[in-house]
């Protein structure tokens, strides 16, 4: 038996999490022998974002035959936009219309997500913190989709192995509800750690947070990095007025070097206050992972060298010298 | 090299989709001696929903000595009702929340929407057609998800045969632009596929809607089962107007039996103006596959059998008699 | 017995549309002898707007011995602004207060709304097609106030002449409808109409508008002039899109001279966003013709040469130089 | 020369109000032969409201061999009802489609703010005082269509004498302008008025209303019927406060009877309040007068005995037991 | 010289609060010789409210030979609604109109506000602590007239006395602040106070409020009859989930009896969210204390037995059987 | 037995409407021997506004043994900064926190809504006519607030003695009330004013104000200073409108010298559009006496020379440039 739903690269490859139409199509066309009739089909987003998913997109098409333009990995695209063109006989390609059109709209609506939440914090660091609100399937896409719209690192595993980097974590509220205090919490973890991961500590699990802060900045001394502020809404959140007394409070102590961390519910809006209050760096979740996917329409333009399309299209291709050749 | 950027299910079972801090977690209990503690974990939702997702968590957890209490798959929550609880030793599951979250998550998400677009549409049948917006490694969770909050059928072929059904699914604009008409590739479809496939035309490639489906409807007479509109929002959408015009005049002209079935752009608003105005069927896209996850969060309550837990939240198992024993 | 509820010519020179209590007045005045009082009066409007209608007060003044000053027809005027000064003998003028405030109200009501449509159209020609949606015996007076508020032309044979042009227009549906094709209905259009008479035929009736601008295109070669585009909102209305794929597919088949002519239910907002679609021309109705009238107010401000006028007003004329003397 | 714009009763009845298109069409079937096509028109409004301009209608259509069924003149009609049906040969009604629609739009207009005016007023007597803002061609036919929508009586002489009426008015502002003081022209106005015309005195002339009333009831005692209150807007208008106070000055100084007539830029939200504020009686102005058409559409809907028509309608005649053969 | 700027009870007996215009009008009416005119004046709110003020009212005008008729302190009345009548010599009481209307417009302000927060809690008890925002010399009428309008005590220690009432209070931050911990802040209080005092331990000054609360139980024991939450809006203020975390910690902890006071900020939305998440008593400041007076209008409604008013008000006594002798 | 319940110097001085609290929080310390803790404490605002209340604090303060700095009285602050530092030890000054808050926050939000009136009346003169509104016994305080925050003068006769100004005021309805008219009512207060005051007449008792000032301003003649408009909402209030026409029959008069002073309901608002149509001065009553006041907070920061605050604030002294000493 099957342990999970997801589906895996060889049944993607396959076609298998195509609409079953294309399938319907496919045959049709065979048994009418104009199956291999060459078109030009280009995709378009409906809102303007930033483009991501194409190496997954250039993986399902390489060595089918057929030609593949598209704006490089990252860029902007503006609504309505031309982002990518196929150039082939349609029975190479036209199966595959589903997954190209999802592999591009979920990834641009993550990184797009990822761009936006990093200009909110005006250039200081964002850690996408997101992968348990998706299946576990597209956490490493949403993570990677991440770091190509702005992120500085990913707290999934596999996204960072994929993105070449270490992932990022400090620790969850469970190490210390366990050991029972935050500062044994903090010294347990100090000793286990390699020298070079730096300590950043939760303190939202028990006292109040400033007051934590100093217990765990005297504890750990010039080891500690940072402090992690996650104070649950049920409390009122992360102000920034909180940031504001923490700074103040860990400077007057003479912690100027620790570093403020927050996480937590974070939007643009609150991105901005607390990088404006003086928050060092950032984990945010649901606003990269709950982002819309921008929808992506694949129209056929050209049929045998005619410009061809159906109504509401305007036919033919469409010009647009950002594209690169991929294929 | 990869192909794609998704996990495989051997990676999602190693717990390589999981935030790198459970990691650290379990290395720094493991040094203190207590990484067996006895612990008692809560998972709630943030917003009413329907719940779904049961089985992949199950699966996960299947083996590793920790029980297991949910509600079934397809219950509706309420906002903060505990929906699953786990009990037992940390260490066997502590490195699956990020997992187990996100399989709830995502997977909730898609099912409430579904419920909801549904009931919008009085209860006639509603498709889901949004592969196309998601990565398809999770396409087939998607539409098996939509199948659990209500939906009818769906048109991902991994994601039916998972359900043990047939998928759904009409004929592409592209069929008509390669084969230049529409009365032509319905003749050819018609051809094609075995009898009982039902015959639902798409009629707004070329041509005014009401004029191509009188057209087809004389071509293929009574094998044509539906047209389908999917007119685009260029060309002014779909509207209640055309669908109660097109109604009228398939049966002046004799074609009672031709359903008419409506996609594109579908909202629980359109679905229940749409339905009243006579349309039989609908196709479901982005309104299901954008859903945002139902953010889900773990908190443990009781630690070596004693309410423990984070500030915020109250100390302690919190009853909830709906919870069944799954594992 | 008399067919139609509207004043004739005499009618209104003679008083009878004017309020009974004119009469009144006239009676007690000249009871007590003072009905010939010299006296001052002046007209200023609620809003800002157009000036129209002066034509029509000279007509009713001339030759009854009073003094008129007034804005020149077609200006702008401000609200409150002082737009046309009477002096003479009360008697003289009085009972007409009536219709001289309505010549005054609703021609610059719908010169107003004409101006407004031109400026939102960035001055591409706006025709008048009000008609419709006015009583009959003022249909005339609506258009001709439209002329002078900058409207290209006006659809009413009677207006067209008062202002010395050809009446505008195109064909009606029920054309098509009666000879049951558009391309049979324009074929027949050509044959009948005089060489100088532009042909530019519409093309929604039956099939979808670009199919069908095209199939016109073809039939009647250079000699089509434009298509007009009047699709209803039960279909959408005209969408800028339809407009822009119209364009572009009458541009690809070689048609670049042939207009785009589009009507029904334009607004402002509408106008300016099909302009900039790339529409050539437009016909506007309800727009102008179910402008309110400006409200006019008449006041005496100076009574047997003394300053006096009604509470809430300023005794005494109120200067304004842009007045021109006209009787 | 010609002195007005306004279209004369047989300028409208030889079709020179007529949009110029349905000339070219007449000319054009004429051609091809089919001007005579039996056809059925249908009729039908874009909002509710009430029905109102039959008579021209008819007078129009009859003797032009067609049926004719309509709705009652003053029905209540919902949006899109058929409210008229033409039966016949096209060439004998199709070029008066323009004069139909704009009877039926205009009048159907003022009735129905009339009727709302009325409902306002919580069924106290309201008088339409509009003529000033409308052309005097068409005062007769508004002020005659609010007595069809509800209203008592018409300060205009032609429409009361259309309607068999006597005119009703009091006496303006110049009265009293030219005789100085509002008591003198009150005596004055009671000297020369036959014994059966209610004298009611405009008090907001000169001093506070409220004062000006109790000198004028001093001045006229029991002949007084009523006094009027046109307080402009500049001096706040009339509020229900000054009604109540005005009442009870009357009252207490025994003019018990002397009824409270109120006139002035009242809106139904004004209405109710001063009814409910004890006024009694209401002249009602621009709120009437102003009232945009009621947009009327005519569809061809049967064309030789077939159902047709254009896109965007229902072919074949719409069932609506409520109309009633006219011709 | 005069330490504070606010008048004593003498110089208001003596009228040197007054508007100096009734000086004048005194000395005008003297040397007119009709300063003792018999009249009658009512005194009427401009919006609904609680009525208070009326013992400085009567104390004001006791002796001075004129009658009062007034609503009980502490009603319910009306906008409009006449509160307060006073009947003599107009010389006796002219000059006092302004202390008059300044008694009843502010002590009824402050009742309204006390009123509608009770009736917020749900009838728990509410204290007022406004003083800190209003000029100390009115601090006891305001927490006197809280009192009248519902609230349970009032902190003020005047206040109280005025009201045969101990003052309510706990202890403020500087007494913690000073003693540098709540634990030593709270032991010391408890040495210090008489045994029928309730010690209610404010906890929010240095520590998470939950952890505060339970060393604070824990040191108290028995003799802890509740802890006070104020904590401030830069640290998200006072939460309902934060009174339930609270509540259910300490019954878990098995202080089932110490009550949950809350303090800081609180309109009537937060008092109805916080009672109904368990607190059971509240301290309420701004929101009583800077409830506005509620408008007080004296208007003469007889001179010399005859109605007489000014325009805008109905001459005359206005009946209203809910008024008392007082005077 | 005590008249009325307000607070006598003495009792203020005596801390006597202090919150109770801060007597136990004295026993407390005093018991544990750190009463005389030497601390700083800081005040600030919650909102943007005037400083006022000073003299009233440094009274309070002054022989006590304690520092104050501070604004000086009538600046201009800023939410959020330290308009005032005490230092010196605790048992000096912190019985008296409720009454120092107190002073400040009253008085600083009269003299704010002040300077805003005055700031909307372009400078014009407005005058405080709010005493009506407030309790007797802070009439002067709030009233010399008001000339501190930019009023002209002031109507409470105490008030303006203690600003060393003479009191302003014209006279009431209640003179015209009792003399039965307004020209009688000029004439009498003519004869018995001394001959400097100015003669400045209410004129909106009885009749039309622009009728009754022109009466008036003939019986005057040149002694005629101003007329006052207080028209009642319940006659539409005083308009702009008004206000011109007024100003113009004045002028055509001949009477260019008589003020226009309005009073009634005055808000920024209508000063700003009053000022703009000709008013000359003002008397504002609700909006200045309604204020509410500015929430002030005192807050320790400093206890015995080393920085210490509660949660939520930052420990030590604020810099602020601005502050001045003042003991
Ligand atoms: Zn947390
Ligand atoms: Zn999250
Ligand atoms: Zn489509
Ligand atoms: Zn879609
Ligand atoms: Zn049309
Ligand atoms: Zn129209
Ligand atoms: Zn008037
Ligand atoms: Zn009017
Ligand atoms: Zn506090
Ligand atoms: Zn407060
Ligand atoms: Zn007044
Ligand atoms: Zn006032």
């Amino acid at each position: 038996g099957r342990r999970f739903f997801s589906a895996s690269h060889e049944e993607i490859a396959a076609g298998l999490t195509t609409d079953v139409y294309f399938i319907k199509t496919r045959e049709t066309l065979r048994a009418e022998g104009v199956a291999e009739a060459h078109v030009v089909a280009e995709i378009f987003p409906r809102e303007d974002g930033v483009f991501a998913g194409l190496p997954e997109v250039e993986a399902l098409l390489r060595g089918r035959g057929v030609k593949l333009w598209a704006l490089p990995e990252g860029s902007n695209f503006a609504a309505r936009e031309v982002v990518a063109r196929i150039e082939g006989p349609y029975d190479r390609f036209g199966l595959y219309e589903t997954p190209i059109l999802g592999f591009l709209a979920s990834s641009s609506g993550w990184a797009t997500a990822a761009r936006r939440a990093r200009l909110a914090a005006g250039g200081k660091p964002v850690f996408c913190f997101g992968a348990r609100h998706v299946h576990p399937a597209v956490a490493p896409v949403m993570e990677r989709a991440a770091l190509v719209g702005g992120a500085q690192g990913a707290a999934c595993i596999l996204a960072a192995k994929l993105a070449g980097q270490e992932p990022v974590g400090t620790v969850p509220h469970a190490l210390f509800l366990i050991l029972g205090d935050t500062v044994q919490g903090a010294r347990a973890y100090h000793r286990v750690m390699p020298p070079e991961e730096p300590r950043t500590i939760l303190v939202d699990t028990y006292k109040d947070e400033a007051e934590e802060s100093l217990r765990v900045a005297e504890a750990l001394g010039d080891a500690l990095a940072g402090v992690r502020l996650d104070t649950p809404g049920e409390r009122g959140g992360v102000t920034p007025d909180l940031v504001r007394e923490l700074r103040a409070r860990l400077d007057q102590a003479g912690h100027r070097n620790v570093t403020v961390f927050v996480s937590g519910g974070l939007t643009p809006e609150r991105l901005s206050a607390l990088a404006e209050a003086g928050a060092d760096a950032f984990g945010v979740g649901s606003y990269i992972s709950s982002a819309a996917p921008i929808d992506m329409t694949m129209d056929l333009k050209e049929v045998a060298g005619k410009p061809r399309t159906k109504r509401g299209r305007i036919p033919g291709r469409t010009p647009n010298p950002r594209l690169v050749e991929v294929l």
